[in-house]
Formats: C-alpha cells, sequence, structure tokens
C-alpha cells in the first residue's frame, strides 16, 4: 500500500515527511499534478460495476486502489508545464485527478473537498464557536454604520483580509493590523471588511492537529513588545517558540472541530490573553509547520508520516 | 422565515418558482451576487458564541438567522458589478456571502459544496456504480495504448469532455461525439480523454429529483433516427418529452445517489436501451427543468417551491 503525496519538486516540508515513511519501508509516489500529460500519466476504467486506475509518474506505476493515503502538500496547477498548458486543459487534468481519486478509497490529508471549505474565515468563525472554541468579537461588512456601531462597542480592533492572501504573482499575505481610534469606516462599502476585537495577547499559541495528536506550541510575548505588532508572521522575533500543553477545553474543541470540519491536518492560531484563554484566530488546513519543529522539537513531521502510512477504513469523505 | 434566491436578473426558471412561492404568501428575497457592494450589502457580527447577519438587496432586509432555505440558481460572480470590479473584490465578496450563508443553518438547494463535488464527472461515475447504478463501460485516459486497448474491447465508442463546457466566453457545450472506427488515439497524451461504450439507445431519459420527489420524463429515439446523433442536446428533435415511470430499481439507486452527494436537486440522464434498461450518463446539480415541465407538465417548479418553503431542520453540511 502506497502512500501518494501531491506536491511540487522543491518541498523541503515533505522531504521531511518522506524520510520517516523511507525509513518505516513504506512505498511513497510523489506526483506535481503540474506534470500530467508531460511526465506523468493516469488512466482510469469503469466497467461491470468497479473501478480501477493507475498513475504513473517518475518511472513509477501505481494503481489507486493500492494507494492507503494522498497527502495534498503544495500540488501545482494541474497539467501547467504541459507542452501547451490552457484553462481548460487545467480543467480536464484536475477533474480526471481529483475526481478519479476522490473514487479511490484512500484516506487523504486533507480531502480537497473539506480543504476548500475549511479555508473560509467566515465559516471558520462560527464553526469555532460552535465547537466551544472562545472567537474574539468580529464583525465582517459591507456597511460604514455598522463598522461604527461596532468600533464604538470594540474601540480596540484589528482588521484582517477575509480571504486570507492578496492573488498577486506571487501572492501576497495581507498582515493583521490595529484599527486607529480615529478610523474613517467609509470604505468598508467597496468591499467586505473583517474586524476583529483585539486580544491584548500575552502569547501566540500555534496548535498543529495531525489525525487525533494535538502539538501545541507557544511563543511569548516580550512586555516590552510593540501593541502594534498583532501579527506573528510579521512580528519581530525575540521568544523562541516552545512546546506547551493543550487545556483539556480547548482539546475537546479542537477534536469537534476538526471532525465536522473532516480534516486531517490542521494548524490552529489562538492568541492567549492575560488569562489564559486561547483565543481562536483561525485554522489554517495548510498550514506550514516546519518552524516549529525546528524550534520546538516536537515530532510532527514523523506524527505525519504515520498517520499516512497508519492501514485503515477509508474515512468519510474519501 | 424567507426564502433567498441566488441568481442574476434575467432568469424565467427562476420566475416560474417564485410564482408558486408568492402563491403559497412565502416570502422571497431575490440576490445577484454580482450586486455585491453595489446596491446589496451584508454584514455579520460573531459575539458571545452566537452569530447573526443581515443582507440587504432591492430595499429589503434580511436576516441570515430568518432564512428557511437557500435556492442557488444561476448566481453572477460576487462582487462583478461593483465600481471597481477585480479578482481580490470577489474572491473577498464570495467568501463573506457563500462563508457567512453556510453558518446560518437555512436548507440548501444545493449547498455550493456539494455543488462543486457534483460536477466532477469521473466522481459521479464511481459514485453511480456504488449507488448501484448501471454505467456504460468508460475508460479517462492519458495513454494512447490504453486507449487503443479499450477501443479493441469496446468497438463503439463515444468521446465527451471529461469537465463539461469549454470555457470559453461565452462558454461553449462540447457534444458527445462518436468515435470512428478507425480512430488513432496518440493524441490522447495530450489531455484526459473520457471514452464510453456507446448505448445503442432507444430512448433518452431525464430523471429530475426535487428532495424525495422523482420525476422522470421519456423522449424516444425515432426508429430511422441518425445513430451518429448521439447527444440529445444537439440531435434534431421530432419527438416529445413523455412522463415516465422510474423503475424501482432505479428509484432506490437515485436516492442513494443523492444522499452520498447531499444534493436536494439533481437533474440525471440516462440512455434507455433495447432491453429497458437505464443506463446513467451523469447528473447535473444544476441542470435546467423549464424544457420538461413545458413538454410534459410535470409540476418541477411547483415541486421545487414546496421544498424551498418546507419549514423544517437544517440538513447536513448546511
Amino acid at each position: 500500500m502506497t502512500v501518494l503525496i501531491l506536491t511540487g519538486e522543491e518541498d523541503v516540508t515533505a522531504d521531511m515527511v518522506v524520510v520517516h515513511l523511507n525509513a518505516s519501508s513504506v512505498p511513497v509516489v510523489r506526483l506535481d499534478p503540474a506534470d500530467l500529460t508531460a511526465g506523468a500519466t493516469l488512466s482510469g476504467e469503469y466497467a461491470h460495476g468497479s473501478f480501477d486506475a493507475q498513475l504513473s509518474c517518475g518511472g513509477r506505476l501505481v494503481s489507486l486502489s493500492g494507494l492507503r493515503a494522498v497527502w495534498v502538500r503544495r500540488p501545482g496547477v494541474p497539467a501547467s508545464r504541459a507542452a501547451q498548458p490552457s484553462s481548460w486543459l487545467t480543467e480536464e487534468a484536475a477533474q480526471a485527478l481529483y475526481g478519479m481519486l476522490g473514487g479511490s478509497g484512500a484516506r487523504w490529508m486533507n480531502h480537497p473537498d473539506a480543504a476548500r471549505r475549511a479555508r473560509v474565515k467566515p465559516w471558520q468563525l462560527r464553526l469555532a464557536q460552535r465547537s466551544g472554541l472562545p472567537v474574539p468579537a468580529t464583525l465582517i461588512t459591507t456597511v460604514p454604520q455598522a463598522a461604527r456601531e461596532f468600533a464604538a462597542r470594540f474601540p480596540d480592533l484589528v482588521v484582517k483580509p477575509v480571504s486570507g492572501a492578496h492573488p498577486q504573482e506571487p501572492p501576497r499575505a495581507v498582515p493583521t493590523t490595529r484599527v486607529a481610534p480615529d478610523a474613517d469606516f467609509d470604505a468598508v462599502a467597496y468591499g467586505p471588511t473583517l474586524l476583529q476585537r483585539r486580544v491584548d495577547k500575552r502569547a501566540d499559541i500555534r496548535l498543529t492537529a495531525v489525525g487525533g495528536t494535538l502539538l501545541a506550541a507557544r511563543k511569548e510575548i516580550p512586555a516590552d513588545a510593540d501593541p502594534d505588532e498583532v501579527d506573528v508572521r510579521f512580528a519581530s522575533s525575540r521568544t523562541p517558540w516552545r512546546a506547551a500543553e493543550v487545556p483539556p477545553g480547548v482539546e475537546a474543541a479542537v477534536r469537534a472541530y476538526l471532525r465536522a470540519a473532516e480534516l486531517a491536518y490542521g494548524a490552529f492560531d489562538f492568541a492567549e490573553d492575560s488569562e489564559g484563554t486561547w483565543w481562536f484566530l483561525e485554522c489554517n488546513q495548510s498550514g506550514q509547520f516546519g518552524f516549529i519543529e525546528v524550534e520546538t522539537g516536537q515530532p510532527i513531521a514523523r506524527t505525519i508520516a504515520a498517520w499516512l502510512a497508519r492501514p485503515g477504513a477509508p474515512v468519510a469523505g474519501s
């Protein structure tokens, strides 16, 4: 039973996991969907009520019925390295690849449908609430008056994009930013704006969930830190990430979130306030983990490898 | 409790359903997501573990918690009629709208996640097999030799796109076409190709599923029909659509398909062979029904209106 990894050629994070899979003698096939029709081939047959398909890449041939798990890491755009790429060919190749893989019965980390849904922040916030995670008061609006009233009730706000990275080439992360007290909200009418009560945090928390294993890391905020540095991705980094215990209430809520979202992997970001409460900020279903593993020594790559290698019944959604 | 219809301004099929909703005095709000930030506004607040949002359009204000159902008909591209449209604004508006609607608890026809998955034909074929529907032998391949061997076993083939309509402006339907006996399959290497055993059909079947109601229509093939006219959408139309009984085995299988696909609406196309077997060709989750209703007199619009108007608990996936 083979593990299929969908990713580009240069992916050191995938390499970290492959090392562990190799050590366990688990067969691994690595495919970049960009190579379809130019290096990689795919062929599937439906007949007499059954289905089987073969994938070949890098000189390896694998039957889809022989896949135990598919790890969707950083796959390229399907068929984008074809001799004559086009949006039509990409769509045909994407549906052929993911449509046939979806019929394979393999377990997914993460299933593309679950991944797509899990990226939507307004949906994340509601699911976090329903799962029992504390969510800072948040407004998503195109109505300037609603923004003004919200700012009157919650004077200390941050603003962040609804949808994440800006889709320029290359995509650009938009930092979460503090809202000035005298902010003019008129421009809210021109695009949905996400305003959130700023958590006066004493630490950033990254909780990496791999199947049933939860690995939390904590990065303390120095006492003299600039309160305008609200986004950990862009803050000056003087304190290290350190492994942390997951409070029992958070553990149950995170498990409920993952179950409802049908995610096998999730990187949760929390802000820890002065009373020790972990406030949910977001869950990135493809969040990087290499920097956490390096700083904390937590065995994230090995845990992912063990999840991928585990024989087992297909999960819901596969 | 209001029914929200997401569609463009000119949609006579939606009008047919609205007539029935109006007759039942069910409040209806019609929104084209293209109008967001230019005519339509949206505002949602997450606080103290709960969520509520308001949508305004056409002078109407509706609370998302007051929605009983959302009908996704022919929605425009979000914010595409904004003063300064951009792909970034579209993404922000799409996530704000669909992300917040997804947290509303309303029933969906169809949920966007289920709809997206249900469009993928390789996935449809596998689900049809698993649901117990007969599927004509099908090959999806980028391997010329696989195509040649399949054609040797099934000499009478049709070819069709994997992904449906070609994405030109306006999108163009690609007809299903018969494969000539001496076809050269070399070009299969340049893009995934879907080959399917041609069903020697005596009738086309369109089965429209609305919730638990299945309405089948049958269009007989004239004895002197051109056997190269395999695609009912492009064939000359000398015989009318007539209401037909759904065979019990098909009924159970179609219900299993809809349940697994989490679809409230589906338009199934079958080919009926000379022995009366209905062969599954596809299930279009947004298939048109106006022409069937007009020719057969089947109350499809009224059934949709009744489904949308029904009070009831949220379904899975909402």
